[in-house]
């Protein structure tokens, strides 16, 4: 089975190395906690606002502050800032928490989209940052297309166990 | 729904706030990575010579090496190190990982069992920083013990729609 990872670089058209390269400057350090939180309210707005329906109603359960707050808390903690996240809601664990929703390939296209908006009209992140952010997103969106998927093969995957036939799928998740 | 986070608190007895004073402090940078490599050998010594059949067998379609590597680059970057484990498979993506091991509150326990064995052999980990693991692993194990039990529903849920009947599942998790 191909990793999670591999995936993810091959539909993003990002490899790890450019997604992860948010690790090389602290952009919480960067660019402050105002600019997260504007960046997610700016993003939310767009997606409570999306005249796609079928986009518009994955978030419907949600109200839009506690998606905002869940958005904001993670990208700061994962981009150098303090723990917000995990603090209140543990790890991130983020396959698992998107287990719910339906993301598709065009769905994570729709995400960017927004996102691409988002980044391009909150004031405060310069072109650098902008470049690292989108392409973090970018591949961990198709990262999320990927666990996604695993939903597909839920009812025949069965534990790992010692002779098992699941042997490949037991050792390269 | 009670959140992954309220299980993990409730099972583990480890209320969130000590699970995550691994934050307080940076044990990265107080241990060192050759101390981290140290547990990780030292736990996955114990695992894969464990008399309890049942448990060693859940490792055995993996490289002990590996299993190593796995554990104690996700130590280092959760603990304030590099980012080694992301930039190697991504995000940790703790649960959906863990989906095809079976995750039960006795698993926990004798994975516990073992880590607090190796914490207290392997050199140079001071006292404080033993309590702030220790809490962490157990806070840890069990949020993942709550994970595993989403699969028992795998079946059952449907993906949140407006005007779905899960509306709480989609709402809480």
């Amino acid at each position: 089975m191909q990793s999670l990872q591999a995936k993810a670089s091959e539909w993003s058209g990002v490899d790890s190395a450019d997604a992860f390269s948010i690790d090389a400057t602290n952009l919480f350090q960067k660019l402050g906690l105002q600019t997260f939180i504007n960046l997610s309210t700016n993003f939310y707005n767009r997606v409570y606002d999306d005249g796609e329906e079928w986009f518009r109603s994955i978030f419907a359960h949600s109200k839009k502050e506690d998606a905002i707050q869940n958005q904001y808390e993670f990208f700061v903690q994962r981009m150098g800032g303090p723990p917000l996240y995990s603090q209140r809601r543990g790890h991130p664990a983020l396959i698992a928490r998107h287990r719910p929703f339906p993301v598709t390939h065009q769905a994570a296209e729709r995400w960017l989209h927004h996102m691409q908006q988002a980044l391009d009209s909150t004031p405060d992140i310069d072109a650098d940052s902008k470049i690292k952010m989108m392409n973090f997103f970018r591949h961990t969106a198709f990262f999320l297309v990927a666990g996604d998927e695993l939903k597909k093969n839920q009812i025949q995957q069965t534990p790992c166990k010692p002779g098992s036939s699941n042997h490949q799928t037991c050792k390269n998740f």
